[in-house]
């Protein structure tokens, strides 16, 4: 696998992606010829996390445009595979942005193919930087925690996947842990399994083991346990979306760790590009909708069986009905920073706008 | 089922108790005949909770009893029956007490077969009786809340399962929501499912479905967003130990969810028989050791498949290690009472004298 990339042109020019709907028991390749096949992969969820679904509409559009040229389509085909990319997940803001992205440069571009292919490219790499910097800001989070503790291991908590696998590499949470890895800081992370979708044991394990990183897996209601016994030196967590006061939405259960380690004196920071800001909201827990999902997510776990089969079983009595809320909010007040590709700042309007002072105009 | 117990005689003399493996997905009612049955039973699990160990183990030795006299063994194979079944679970303190109330029994006994059953019927009603009482101090603080709510529904939000299926009848923390439906008063539970052994998800939505008491299954993660948004009106959960300074040894999260009540102003209660008091200690998170369980338990889970065989998959990489820590201790500071057979306190000594005088003189 290229580096350990999510998605990646092969020497044939076709797009190829991880099958994450497998992960971990199972790594499989698919390779993506067309936009049909781009607009399967976002919709069946085989690639899923906001830079990544966008990097796959943005190279759907490529392979769009190849296969306009190929089959010596008119215009009226790179016009519709615009909207079944754009149809595949209704409520993906970063995939809307990167079909415009593209569209745009489309309308100005005199050679389809290469353009279009070097728009896509630049969309995946500026997502590999904007990661890699978050790594390099938070690093010296890191840095002081081992010096501090005489360079003993580090005990990172973290809850879901903000991992590379909702990107292209480094991901946000883990690009410092990565970096401080490389640089021979030991580290190892407490991974909360993340119920209901267990993002945590099927993806952030996954990886840590890929990239080598001391972890263990832990039920999301150990951390309080482990934090009250000195077992974690930090949180990292990411975010869906950060409001103009830092107030902070992620899946489901985050709240709840960070809440244990303000009562026990841990830091709590919250890795985010600053695309996940939305300065147009200032009060999390009122503005911030909360989608509910289906409530067999909750009642039925998938997981491999014995005899080497992925299968969904179900653990509540089968009349027993389930509430599935997908995120919560965290207050700022429990926050103890921000780590943006722009460096770290106070989890409040005068700590994002020292690092963007662009979103000052935003004023509400 | 007499009256839905989790043990009782059947016609026949011989005991009959439902096997908890394989709840909530199949209803099997098995039937011990032996003081061997009653071993196993405990030994596998078929029962599980303090007072139903304590119970079997009674009823064990009136089997035994009963057994010796059918058969004409002498007085060897009742002691050697006491050994098996004081081996069956090693760690659970209900088992010896329940085993030398029986032996002091016998000691005086002139009619064993009859005096023996009546003592394990004893330890039974005792039981009964305890956890009744138990609900009757705390209904009042569930119709104070419905009052407040002018007939609203109530939500509490239980964690693990505290029931009647570990106990005999009436259960613990389900004994005043069992009460306050009785009444009339509206009642919605909460059940977090508990992981790694969704004790909530198995047992607690098995129970409240079978007493006809709305409920709704949530993952361990959700209970801080509902307390955030005014869903909880009161959470209820049971312990294993409690001390003398009213910390709280519970099911691993409770302190979570702890945390998340007092930040929302929500009643935190811990109900509890006052044999789960322990006088001599007073530092719970120093105190108290906290059990480390089979890392599998975190990286398998065990429920229904399709084809309705029962089956265990896995959730993570087999190479993933887990951590498996049964309990946490919520500090008394996050608890706003305890409901006991005598009535409800404060959570520390005072309030744990003024209901138990006679635990004064074990002071430390």
């Amino acid at each position: 696998m290229k580096d350990f990339r999510t998605i990646w042109l092969n020497e044939s020019g076709y797009v190829e992606v991880i099958d994450q709907r497998i992960l971990p028991h199972k790594l499989e390749i698919i390779q993506l010829r067309t936009h049909k096949d781009a607009v399967d992969a976002i919709k069946n969820m085989t690639v899923r996390g906001a830079p990544l679904i966008g990097a796959t509409a943005a190279y759907g559009v490529y392979l769009a445009v190849r296969e306009m040229i190929e089959k010596e389509f008119d215009g009226n085909f790179l016009d519709s595979a615009f909207e079944e990319l754009k149809a595949s997940r209704p409520t993906a803001v970063n995939l809307f942005w990167a079909l415009d992205k593209m569209r745009e440069c489309l309308d100005k571009s005199d050679n389809f193919l290469a353009d279009s292919l070097s728009q896509a490219n630049s969309i995946v790499s500026d997502d590999i930087e904007t990661c890699r910097m978050i790594g390099v800001h938070g690093l010296p989070l890191l840095e002081e925690i081992s010096l501090h503790k005489q360079g003993k291991t580090i005990n990172i908590l973290t809850h879901c996947n903000a991992g590379m696998l909702g990107c292209i590499q480094w991901g946000t949470i883990t690009s410092p842990i990565y970096q401080a890895h490389l640089k021979g800081i030991k580290v190892h992370v407490w991974v909360d399994e993340t119920r209901p979708r267990n993002q945590g044991s099927n993806l952030t394990a996954y990886e840590l083991t890929r990239h080598g990183i001391p972890h263990t897996l832990i039920v999301d209601n150990t951390g309080g346990h482990l934090m009250q016994h000195g077992m974690v030196d930090m949180v990292i967590v990411g975010t869906d979306r950060t409001t103009r006061n830092g107030d902070v939405a992620n899946k489901i259960g985050t709240y709840l760790k960070a809440l244990s380690a303000k009562d026990n004196n841990i830091p709590f920071y919250v890795a985010l590009p600053s695309t996940s800001l939305d300065m147009n909201i200032r009060d999390g827990l009122t503005e911030i909708p909360i989608e509910e999902r289906d409530q067999n997510e909750v009642k039925y776990l998938t997981g491999l069986r014995s005899d080497g089969q992925i299968d969904s079983i179900l653990i509540c009595p089968e009349t027993t009905s389930a509430r599935n809320y997908g995120f919560d909010v965290t207050p700022a007040r429990l926050v103890s920073g921000l780590i943006t590709e722009r460096g770290v700042c106070e989890a409040n309007e005068n700590g994002i706008l020292s690092l963007f002072p662009e979103f000052s105009i935003q004023s509400i």
